[in-house]
This record gives C-alpha cells, structure tokens and sequence, in this order.
C-alpha cells in the first residue's frame, strides 16, 4: 500500500449561480437562398443569450428569435435567475412551467416549414437549447474548460463540414437587405459554379443541395452536373419533404450511384418509410425524426437510416449527445445541422460533435452565407473543417458593437422581419405566391 | 445595452493529468446468498481503484475483482496515465486497444452466472466503469463538485432503494468466512421475516426476492406471504432466467395482481419477447438487455419493460445516463441494479441515479448484505433512500487500513475465492452439484 496522499486540492470556482439573463434579439442579413417554401428573406431574426453568474462570467447561447420564441425566452429566462449555471438535467422540468400559446403552434410551421409542424415542446426546447448553451458557456469559463471538455472530451480535433449548396438569386428583390458578392444559380450551370467557389473559399469536400424549388427532374439535372464535376465526392439532395413517394423513388432511382444520402424527401414517418425501402440510398432527416418523441416509430420501422441533429431542435448540446446514442445503438447514422445562425451556434455544434465517437457524415451549416456575426472573430473553415476550440466555454467572444448595431435593426423593424416567412418573400416576387401543399411533385 | 462586464475571473483547476492508477484486488465477507447457480461464497473478490492526479487528486472508483477483471484492468491502467481524467469520450476507444484472451469469454458465464454469457465487450466495459467513477471523482474533488453535478445536476435530492432479499443460509458451511445476526430464510415465513427486518431497519418500502432457488410454487407462496404482510407494497421476483416460457407465464399469472415487475423470468429476446405478450406484468431484465447492442432486437420486439441498468456493466455513469435516455424515448421504464458491492459503488450509483429523471423504481442493491466496506463512513438508508451527497466529487473517503486489511485476505488466499464461483460454493454442501441447466423448471 502507497501512504496517504496529502489533502486534496480543490480550486475555489466563481460563484455559478446566474444573477442575469441579457436576451438580445437581432436581425441579421440572409441571402436570397430559394426553397420549397418560398424564399429567406433580407434579415432573420435570432436570438442573443447572454448568462451571467455572480462569480462574474457570462456565457453565450444563440437560437431562432421570432416572436413566438422571444415570447417563451422571456419568462424562462427569468426562471434561471437564481440557479446554478451548471444545474442542467432540471432545465426541462422548468420548461414545462412556462405555458405556450396554442395559437402559436397550432397548424403553424416552423423555421420557414424546414422543421415540419410546429409544437409547444419544438418551442421550448429551442429556447432552452440556446440557454443550455450559454450555461456550458459560463461553467466552461468558470472552471477554465473547453465545452467539448464538459461533454466528457473530444474525439477528434477538428469537424468536418458539407458545402450548403442552394438555388439563389442574384439579390433581393428591389435590391433589399444587405448585397454580397454571389452570383444568382439557378440551373445546373450555376448549382456547380456556387460549388466550386465553396470548394476553392472553404475546401468542402461534400456538397448538399437544398432542393424542392424545381421540377424534380432540373434538380437531378443539377446533382449529375455536380457528380461529374466532383466525381466521388459525397453528394446530397434535400428538397424539404416537397415529393410524394412515387417521385422520390424516381428521383432516388435517378441518383442513386451518386448520392450520399437524400434528405427528407417526403414528409411523414410513414412516407418516408416507403421510401427507404425501395430506395436503395440513405434516406437522411431533419424533419420527420426532430423530437425524442419521433424516435420510436421512426426507428423500429427503419424509416431514417441518418438523423441530422440540430441541437436547437433537440434541445442542447447534453440532448444532442443523448440523440447519438440512441442512433448509435439502432446503427442509425448522425450528423448534424444547423440553419441561418450565426459564430456561437456554429462554435456550440463545433464542440458537441467533436465529443461524439458516431458522427458519421460531415455536418450541414448555413454559416458561409452569414456575412454578419456578432462574435469578434468569425469562425474560418479549412481543408471543410472547423478547428475544435481547447479555450474555456465556447472559445467566442461577443462583439457588442455589432450586437448592439443589429439589436437596433431588430428596434426599427417595423414588424415584418421579426418572424421568419420564406412564402411573404416569395410573395413580394409573385403575388399570387401561397406556401406549397405537399407533396408539391 | 449593459456595457462589457469585467474580465471573465478563471479558477485555477489543479491539473487533471492521471499520474499513477493503483489497482487493489480485495477480498470481502459476503453471507451464504442464494441463487439458481449455487450460494455466495463466505469472500467476494472486488477491485478498488485510485487515479491519482498530478494535481495531487485521488479519485476512487470499484468494479469486479475477478482474474479475469484484474488481468484486463493491469493494461488499462496503465494506458490511462498521462490522460486526462475529463477526458472520457476516449475511454472506450482505448479499451478496445487491450486484447481479452479468448479463454476468458468462451462458454464462460459471469457474476456467479446472473449476467448472462460473458463477452469481451462486458469484460471491459465493467473495467472502464470503475475508471470512469474513479475518474469523475478525482475531476469533482479537483473542481469542488459532485459527480451528480458533473452529470449535469441532480435531479432529486434522495434516491430509493429496494429490499433485496434472499433465500440463505444462517452460516456457510463449516462456520466459514465472517458470521453476522440473520437468520437463515429458506420458506415463506423466512422471507418474510428478513423482510420485515429490512423494513424496521431500513425504512424499504418495496422488496425483490432472489428466486430461482427453488420450485416455483415455494416462490410464488413466499411472494404471496409478501404480499399479505406488505398490502399494497411493490414486490419484485428475480429467478435469473431459471424458467420456461411456460412456467414464466404460470408464475406471472399466479403473480400478475400483486407483482411491481417480473425480472428476468427466462433467458433471451425471443424467450423474453414471448413471456412479454402474454405475462400481463411488466417484464424487467438486467440479463436479457446489458448492452448496448442487445438494445434494438430487445425494443423493438417489446421484449422487456424495464431495463435495470447497473453502471459496471454498461461502462460507466456517463454510459447508464446514455441508456436512460434510450429508455425514455422508448417509453422502457429504468430502474438500476448492482450487485455484491461496497460504498464507493453504491456512492457512484446513487450520483447518477439522481440525475436520471426517468428513474422510475426503486433501485437494487446489495449494499445491506455487505458488512465489511473500504469508505470510512458507510452510506446509510433511512426510510428506504439514500441522501444524494452534495460533497466533492462522490463523497466517500477510503478508510486505507481496511483496503489493506482486505487486500491482505486476498493475498493470502490460495486462489479458491479469487474468481466468484457460486457453483463450487454450493458443491461443498452438496457434492454432486452442476451448473443448473436452463430452463431448469
């Protein structure tokens, strides 16, 4: 036997119990980037979360800020004040103190109708993934970790990343919202030129094609030209549960020697389940399986070979991790994505993936096509990865210049920014312009 | 805007490097238990473990003392120092780096055969348990927290155990190993007697009976003697798999009116899965479902309702967080289990059941059983549940005398108690004595 050790050191950790919740909803600039809804809009609004603990650290958290969003954020974020940073496994049960409105999610689609019909649990558990986030922010400072260190480590150093292809225009209509440097692509010709500039700007290596705008038979034309343009390389087509089961079987059959997987190509745990067994490709989703409470059928019936976590779906980092291991005990294959956000959600994602062992496909993020951000130094993707950050928490810092000049902007909205609605934008172009019934082909 | 707070205010952690693994195979006193493989032998092996920390932490952890378990934990240990003890993502790849001899896993069952068929995959993941525990408890004693809040925070404040009672002996045979005050309890009223024992003493207010020892009628009688004398208490019988489909189901609707849940009343999915249609009980199992990959063909096929989940078998706290959440989004109930163990795993367990929100029975242990113990304060039940320690990391200290007064019985052992045997334990009362084959009714 070794002697007694002498006492035991323990570091003295700044007070963790969260005195502030600061929420900051923004505005910020977003592509003309066509779907099957419709199409984003100038500006988005998302949602700032700043935690701040008496020991004097304040973590940052983003997620979705539509009013329906900020309505819930209000008094959850009142209920943090007074608990402990790192007191996570009880944020769900304080989620269901806070009623939502029925209106708001009865009949009513989410994230622009990418995120299938909406819930009061899909609500909240966005919010509190974006507060979930800003704890491990703050207790990763606290204490000096990486939030991957808080997740129990990472497994690999860097994450790797798909080019997010989309059918664009050129600008907004009547020159709206913030210009950018991106020709419009709206046929193969152009689908492959966006690529490339990704490929060269960023080193993607896969590339994913957001879909359900064209004819099914322009958007194959548009995945061949990339398959002969990058040959061998990983390949995706997600057009938003816009086809019946009939054209995703024909667009399946079509691609299937050189798609990766589809994504979501009908809607429905049922639809999609047809499709998967005739496919002979990977049917991937982010909407049909979005909630814990979709797991069961969809998995028992084999009806998702990949899930796409997005961790303000799912509700945090810690329920992202819950989610793998869930796939990986069904060998039901992971990556995960995340739409129009900005530096902290990219860095938040960053971190969760780098800790699970089963991430099986390069992650999906809108992230290239924000020009702005509120962090000081905007994340860089290279060879198509992210760096995974060993600085405390996040390894972000806010940029409160840029945060106060797009709160302003949220400020002198008049109202008809402050709730995403691809089908309105659409509307501007094409006044007869309705949201699409599914399936729309 | 509230203006930029001060400079984030860091603690220093003392540096989590795993500097020295100290492995301590000990032998403790466990009274004359018995099973459908034989009886407990008067001395259990267990394994003790400490990581030491650069930083000057000692971290305690416990698992299976066995050959083949030290045999595995040598090399592993030594492939821990130089790591992080945070760093525990790539626990489970570093296992698979250290080769298990055939020998050990073929044909060969485990703990005294209540585990089902022994695999290479359980061997370590039972090793990793006890690293992980001993790594979370160095980490929480470094940062001044408790293991529960390093699992995201407890969820209750108190855990609650169940009765764990057993068919015995007064003494083993001969007057071996170390005597202790119960009687012996080989009929109904025996059972009932240790019951309400258990009951005055502990405050437990629900019991499981060991079955499997002897004809079911005699089990089922003792249950009902239960049942009578505890009106309305949760009762649990556990043959390990000693019956048939058709004895399962006999029992079962002897049973179903006064039965919490069945545990494990025959062997395999296909066996469970049948019972389970027709039982009209719930159906738990800490045999049939052990592993993550027996989890899919177990669910999917309804074959069992509550998993007990034991954290030396599944890898860890981190590992039975991750099958809590698998158990949720199945709708399978959750409870734990562990079996002949002493105070540092009955901390562990205790830590990750208060954080698991989907804990939904009392838990099982046999920590009443165990007499002798390497903490220097022993946990203790009042009304049925154990208070959740909110002390650094798992809140237990190691009393070195004892180790080393235990550690000295194994080394002085000839090697007949190193490796559990309930079998040859049973063949010194009767000599013609086999491993039962089952169903063996």
């Amino acid at each position: 036997m070794t002697p007694t050790p002498p006492a035991t050191p323990t570091a003295r950790i700044p007070d963790l119990t969260i005195s502030e919740v600061r929420l900051t909803p923004i505005l910020v600039a977003d592509p003309p980037l066509l779907n099957t809804q419709g199409v984003h809009q100038p500006y988005t609004p998302r949602l700032i979360i700043e935690v701040v603990t008496a020991g004097g650290v304040t973590g940052l958290g983003e997620t979705y800020g539509d009013t329906k969003y900020l309505e819930l954020a209000r008094p959850l974020a009142a209920k943090l004040e007074g608990r402990a940073a790192n007191d996570l496994n009880a944020l769900f049960a304080l989620a269901d103190e806070v009623a939502v409105d029925p209106a708001q999610v009865e009949n009513a689609l989410d994230v622009g109708g990418q995120r299938g019909v909406q819930t009061a649990d899909k609500l909240r558990l966005s919010i509190l993934s974006g507060f979930e986030v800003a704890c491990l922010d703050a207790w990763g400072k606290a204490v000096g970790m990486p939030v991957h260190a808080l997740l129990g480590g990472k497994v690999r150093d860097r994450v790797e990343y798909s080019a997010y292809l989309f059918y664009r225009w050129a600008e907004h209509p009547g020159g709206a919202g913030e210009p950018d440097d991106w020709d419009a692509a709206l046929d193969p010709a152009g689908v492959v030129a966006q690529a490339e500039r990704f490929a060269r700007d960023y080193g993607f290596g896969s590339f994913k094609l957001k879909g359900g705008v064209f004819e099914p038979d322009q958007e194959i034309a548009a995945i061949r030209a990339l398959a002969e343009r990058f040959p061998g390389r990983p390949l995706r087509l997600d057009p938003n549960g816009a086809w019946s089961v009939e054209t995703s079987l024909k667009v399946a059959g079509a691609l299937r020697d050189v798609l990766e997987y589809l994504e979501d190509p009908t809607t429905g745990t049922e639809g999609m389940a047809q499709v998967a067994a005739a496919a002979g490709v990977p049917l991937a989703t982010n909407m049909c399986v979005t909630t814990f409470g979709e797991i069961r059928e969809a998995f028992t019936r084999d009806a998702v070979q990949v899930v796409l976590s997005d961790h303000h779906y799912w509700g945090g980092l810690r329920n992202t991790r819950d989610l793998a291991a869930i796939c990986r005990a069904f060998g039901v294959g992971l990556s995960m994505h995340s739409n129009t956000h900005l530096g902290i959600s990219l860095a938040a994602m960053t971190h969760v993936a780098a800790t699970v062992a089963n991430l099986d496909y390069a992650c999906d993020s809108h992230y290239p096509w924000q020009t702005e951000d509120v962090v000081t130094e905007r994340l860089t993707f290279r060879d198509g990865h992210l760096d995974v950050s060993d600085a405390p928490g996040l390894g972000v810092e806010l940029d409160r210049a840029e945060l106060a000049a797009l709160h302003q902007r949220w400020l002198d909205d008049d109202g008809t920014l402050r709730d995403r609605d691809d089908t309105a934008a659409m509307r501007v172009v094409e006044p007869d312009w309705v949201t699409p019934s599914v399936p729309r082909w």
